[in-house]
């Protein structure tokens, strides 16, 4: 196919690099930001699709590519150092030799963290239909984010009306659609989160029965038995570390643990493994790990139970939208010290 | 149902007491051999079967119960201090009240380490129906040992012809059962023990593929990468620790790690968790804890299947029988210093 019509000009790219590899916590210095130049025509030969970069999202597991991983069984591939940072993010196409897109088409899928980006696998990315709710939203309820919180909860938990249900990390990204997700399931529902005000909007707001902020209570231990005195069926594991060994004791017999992230551990080398493991088989858990990159199949499926209830209402997508790409290193450093409420985004161009 | 015929006598009873919870390594002096007596009829009242023990069963479980259990949650309840220790085993009726057993029989069940026990709930009992086998071999083979294996592998792990399978302690009681089951079903088999003796023995009489000293190793991960270049498919977990580390290293994607027990962790009040948990994530791996008494059910099915093979000599049960119940102490002790080959058993009297 073709490329669309109009002169070929050069475009000022702004981009956001990783440096280097890191260990630790990640800090500014780790990024550059560097402006360099693309044409604004896909070349000849390539079957590409050129965006301009709208809304970028800011994920957790972003950190993990940031390291150099030794694993080759690893799903997550590194970033390479000295080049440019690449997740999902919503784009308008520019310009296109797919013939599935074409020049102002909407589109998410896997972008770089820069203002314009070649996509030279276009079969990755996926033409934004619903234009009735915000573009943003494709970035998370309406993306890989949204159908994790559904798979992760609904297919890997297998959930009963009634059930007892703890969410932590629960005012993130994932973890706010995960507790709203379980309510319209009939269970029981608590989350914890880093601040009041996190709490607050937990309960007030998007209807958890309980919440609670982790960073003040002294014994997690104590804490869970005090929300859940019959115990905890399912455990949708955000963050790993002491609160998870917390609710190894505190699962219920046959109880369901989905392993979505451990936040926790992601800054540290060494990490600390949960002591209480033995618990899997004082009370038979199933600890599932799984990846959104399994379940795709399900989006259609997952389009059509969650867009109505976006609609009416009934599910409340909260987002915490910064502007500029400049501002893409700080708020993925920003994420491990619990300043984000709701899915962290980068607006980077207005539609 | 009235008692027997016989004159009422005084038998002497010697028994193995827990003198306290236990902390740390097991020593011979938590335990004390107390001469009790006991009476050779049933009491009048009382619907129970009075056995004179023949066989007991000692398992790595039993050191669990050793110590005070703070959680409720707990299916293991503790041993009382000052009380005779209860397990598996195999007894003689020598009286009863239950209409269900009659004097002579001979039957399965939770016996005390003691010469004769008075079952109060002889519903826990099973008439033993096979005489074409040894009787020992319903300490382990022919019960809830078995049972484990069996349950644990096939039920839990679902496993496919051709996968990876890997078994740890595998010259033990449940071990070695399993790697023999996993060969019929079809897989690759590779166990780990703690001697050449044992090795060879999982190689050359056994029919694991492959089998390793995890002693004689320096670096787990490198041995599993050795043996599993392709990764395993299938963990069935016996020991935690360093090896369950390793073993989450080289897990392939969407593998089953089956929980039966953690042996390493037993006489550690503070064990180290799993460091690489997260590989659950990455690996999409299913984790599960799992406690023979829920499929108690699968007996019946579970003998049809493997009494066969026990008879044609296609699965070979391995027994490690020491003489006398004051041997009892030192035998469970033995089972953390990896001394027994196959099942840990104690002969309190011939048949």
């Amino acid at each position: 196919m073709a490329s669309g019509g109009g002169e070929a000009v050069e475009l000022r790219n702004k981009q956001v690099i990783l440096k280097h590899h890191v260990s630790g916590f990640p800090k500014e210095t780790d990024f550059e930001l560097r402006t360099s130049s693309i044409n604004s025509k896909v070349p000849e030969g390539s079957n590409g699709v050129l965006l301009q970069s709208l809304y970028l999202s800011v994920d957790p597991y972003m950190r993990l590519r940031m390291r150099r991983m030794e694993d080759p069984g690893h799903y997550f591939t590194s970033f390479t150092p000295g080049s440019v940072i690449d997740g999902g993010g919503v784009g308008r196409v520019l310009d296109s030799r797919d013939p599935n897109f074409k020049k102002g088409d909407l589109v998410r899928g896997m972008i770089g963290w820069e203002e314009y980006t070649l996509v030279t696998a276009p079969e990755t990315l996926y033409k934004i239909e619903h234009n009735d709710v915000p573009i943003s939203y494709y970035t998370g309820i309406l993306s890989a984010v949204g159908l994790t919180a559904y798979v992760g909860f609904f297919e890997v938990c297998s959930p009963k009306k009634g059930e007892y249900v703890f969410v932590s990390a629960a005012s993130g990204a994932v973890g706010h659609l995960v507790g709203q997700f379980a309510k319209l399931a009939g269970c029981y529902v608590v989350g914890s989160a880093g601040s009041k005000e996190k709490v607050d909007l937990l309960k007030d707001k998007l209807g958890f029965d309980e919440a609670f902020n982790y960073k003040e209570e002294e014994d997690l231990n104590a804490t869970l038995k005090r929300f859940f005195p019959e115990g905890i069926d399912i455990y949708f594991e955000n963050v790993g570390g002491k609160m998870l060994d917390a609710v190894l004791l505190n699962m219920r017999t046959h109880g369901r643990i989905s392993v979505c992230g451990m936040i926790s551990l992601y800054n540290s080398d060494q990490p600390e493994g949960p002591k209480n493991i033995m618990s899997l088989v004082y009370k038979r858990i199933r600890m599932e790990g799984f990846m959104v990159r399994d379940y795709y199949s399900f989006y259609p499926k997952y389009f059509d139970w969650v867009l109505p209830y976006i609609r009416e209402g009934k599910v409340i997508y909260i987002e915490d939208i910064v502007e500029g790409l400049e501002s893409c290193p700080d708020a993925l450093i920003g994420l491990f010290k619990g300043r984000n409420i709701g899915k962290q985004v980068i607006r980077v161009a207005y539609e």
